[in-house]
């Protein structure tokens, strides 16, 4: 067991703001019994788009589970000056009793609905914001990335293959596994595909070519390594001239020697179109129409279809940077705010106050619904205060200022809760899906909704309503602080 | 000890790229002794910058360090029926041999140089391709992001504060580092504190003003529990009208107390400019001319310059989303080429075409030099043979076919090499410098370099040279291929 002495650990119970601890440590001495409410949320889709796939129920299950602060962090919080004893003792023996609420991971969302609402002693509650944070707007964002970029391929694989690229090791293993979910056939991450029962994905790199005398050598010493599954590069010298005669070549000796395929080429550089065009065009004169052609350079959702809009020959994608990283767009601004506290057995609704009424909070305990037609289609999202029993035919408010019609009746539809309740009293209290359960739920789940708002461009905004009982409360409130 | 069974173990060794293993499998059937070299470089600097802080250094060593394949990576790799049990076997008793060479972590670097190269065993250096790719490239990303934010702040802290909206664990604990290497004072994410031995930083979050019934009762509370570090969010309701009057009023109850300090607000909305212009007046008025004032609103670069351009009063900067992402070019493009192989002692440059002269690969084993004039100035870096020995007044070669002067003769100027040996054979044999050092150093270095090149629009390219053998070989390579 040699290797046991090198495996690293790992716990990331200190991963969060410095702020938490001042806070936490200020309401174990200023608030020591009250119970906090904190709705995490965002704003506003990437890339303009309408939807945002939520992804990392997972990481924050795992994380949650995790939550210990070992003795050497007490140590050094400790040697920061700045928290007392009992406070320290406190995060000693840490014990996690908080309820947590979820959408199930996959699930499209949108802004302003609470997709985790988190419950318990208020110190505790403020410790997670920025873990849950730092997962929920990672994982969403690639998800809801990949979405976009699998959307545009129309149903051609579309492979993740950004881990160089990818904003450290984290990024690149979660990332990959929020790729799939968005809708990536699978990964070439080898370490996201061991854990979590993905596809791994790819052959060679130009390397390979390079470290023979010629390129003929190179393919075929790849063909006597991988005779049945021979995807060649072919762009390491020159596409047309060299690369796809040469895989001609190793394809006619497979079939020679009774192998019909897998054969394919991958092109990594240079003008996609008319490259694929030729290539495509060389391989079946050759009688290769079976052989696939991979395309896999600074590929984006704008790339892909712009080149397949000027007849590109592609059969699947490998993309890279720009979904791993969502370089057009490389942030979900998710938040996570006090939506209200409980002292003594009352619930206090709150609220954080903006310039725009957009920032401003949506006070209370909540939980969200979909409503679903008769044809179960989705016909937009409702957000009811948890102590609310709502009625057919209440009246129902949309969130968004902007539309014309801001009510409208609550019609025969069926209400399905969005949260899953995950934790109760800290205990697990859901089971996760794996992974490839997830991608199958949210593609499920994506079905459901209206067409015009998953578009990539000018997106129709889905409906979100709130209660009659959500929107008082609001307006309330803001009118009580602003008046 | 009961949180050991909680603690997570972590081997980083499989989150390579699937195509890594299939030619590592095929380099051991195919070319069992060949030898390779590797440089690991960047052809852009993001941003349209002109240099990139050079970071990660640190992690590749602990990354190289920790390389083994345990036994259930080998029964995960067996189970994809791809890879025979020979290669398996070598993996399962993988011994790291390969020689490295790096410039020192916080060095200034730019395009096209070998920030690391590698070489040992072709099927080695190939595996540790993705994952020196994946820490290089995000950390220097962040490290040149958090240059160009520092720079334009003028001597003003900026704080690190980023973790919510990083892409993952990893980007936000090595991101949070990679940012003090950059320039900032410190970081609020704890665990990056920790580990790296930096200043945590961060006091209050609107939770902590809304939970309790008035933002008074809050201040109140805060003051009590830090009357020694009593700095106030002021933007939860209303800055002007509520947060900076009641401010002062907790001020004026510490001073009554003998206490003078230190005393600060922070704003996290708004129009920075006004505000705090308004800001500054009401507390100087008050007496309060030592409290500083600390905006973090979506700060970058481009923000900061423009409200210290309109006079914002503002003593330090927080800065979030867009350094921790480098959201607006959140890619370095870092590659790892093969430049040689070895076989039977004999050295074998290699190089990779493409279509455009940029993206052609400089092939043979290198290693690049910084010339200093008498004033220790440095005038420009000089790409040698490993194998070659430069005389005063050689002729030297610019780099960039677009200067107009392509040739020069090299002055009197002293050669510092950027390479360190890392590894000789597989063996640590660099002593890694603690992070705050390393940030000294790169400050430093970039002291040293010409001021036009650190310009953050429209800097000036700073010339790297080529020896006559570095430049002929690649020209040679290049007519024999395209011939």
């Amino acid at each position: 067991m040699g290797w046991r002495k090198k495996m690293e650990t790992r716990n990331l119970t200190l991963l969060l703001d410095f702020y938490e601890l001042t806070m936490a440590n200020g309401f174990l001495q200023e608030s020591p019994g009250k119970i906090g409410y904190f709705d995490l949320y965002f704003r506003k889709v990437p890339d303009q788009g309408g939807v945002v796939v939520y992804t990392g129920l997972a990481q924050v299950i795992k994380y949650l589970d995790n939550l210990n602060f070992t003795d050497s962090d007490i140590e050094y919080l400790r040697s920061l000056d700045t928290f007392d004893d009992k406070f320290l003792d406190y995060l000693k023996n840490f014990e996690f009793k908080c309820d947590v609420w979820s959408m199930k991971e996959g699930t499209p969302a949108f802004p302003n609905e609470p997709l985790i609402t988190v419950r318990g002693p208020i110190l505790q509650v403020q410790l997670l914001e920025t873990m849950l944070l730092n997962i929920v707007n990672h994982e969403s964002l690639i998800a809801t990335k990949a979405r976009r970029v699998c959307m545009i391929a129309h149903g051609r694989p579309v492979m993740e293959f950004g881990s160089r690229r990818a904003q450290g090791a984290d990024a690149a293993t979660y990332g990959a596994r929020a790729a799939v979910i968005g809708g990536c056939l699978g990964t070439a991450n080898v370490l996201s595909a061991k854990q979590f029962g993905l596809k791994p994905l790819g052959t060679m790199a130009h390397s390979w070519v390079q470290s023979f005398e010629s390129e003929q050598d190179a393919f075929a010493a790849w063909m006597r390594v991988y005779p049945h599954n021979c995807l060649l590069l072919v762009d390491t010298y020159d596409v047309l001239k060299s690369g796809v005669p040469h895989a001609i070549e190793i394809f006619k000796q497979l079939q020679a020697q009774g192998i019909n395929g897998p054969f394919g080429i991958r092109i990594d550089s240079g003008d996609i179109t008319y490259l694929t065009k030729q290539a495509r065009k060389m391989l079946d004169q050759a009688g290769f129409t079976n052989a696939k052609i991979t395309i896999s350079n600074a590929l984006d959702e704008d790339v892909i279809q712009n080149v397949l809009e000027e007849g590109a020959q592609i059969d699947s994608f490998g993309v890279g940077e720009k979904l791993i990283t969502a370089a057009s767009d490389p942030v979900l601004s998710g938040v996570y705010k006090l939506v209200a506290v409980q002292e003594d057995g009352q619930l206090i609704p709150k609220i954080k106050l903006s310039n725009t009424v957009e920032k401003t909070t949506i006070p209370g305990f909540k939980h969200p619904y979909r409503m679903y037609d008769e044809d179960g289609k989705a016909r937009g999202d409702l957000l009811l205060l948890a102590s609310e029993k709502i009625r057919q035919n209440s009246k129902i408010y949309n969130s968004d200022p902007n539309k014309t019609i801001q009510t409208r009746r609550l019609k025969k539809w069926q209400l399905k809760p969005l949260h899953q309740q995950i934790y109760a009293a800290g205990k697990l209290v859901y089971q996760q899906p794996a992974t490839l359960a997830v991608k199958d739920y949210s593609q499920e789940k994506i079905s459901e909704l209206p067409e015009a708002c998953l578009r990539l461009k000018n997106p129709d905004i889905y409906d979100v309503f709130w209660s009659k009982q959500v929107r008082q409360l609001r307006t309330k409130m803001i009118d009580e602080f602003t008046n």
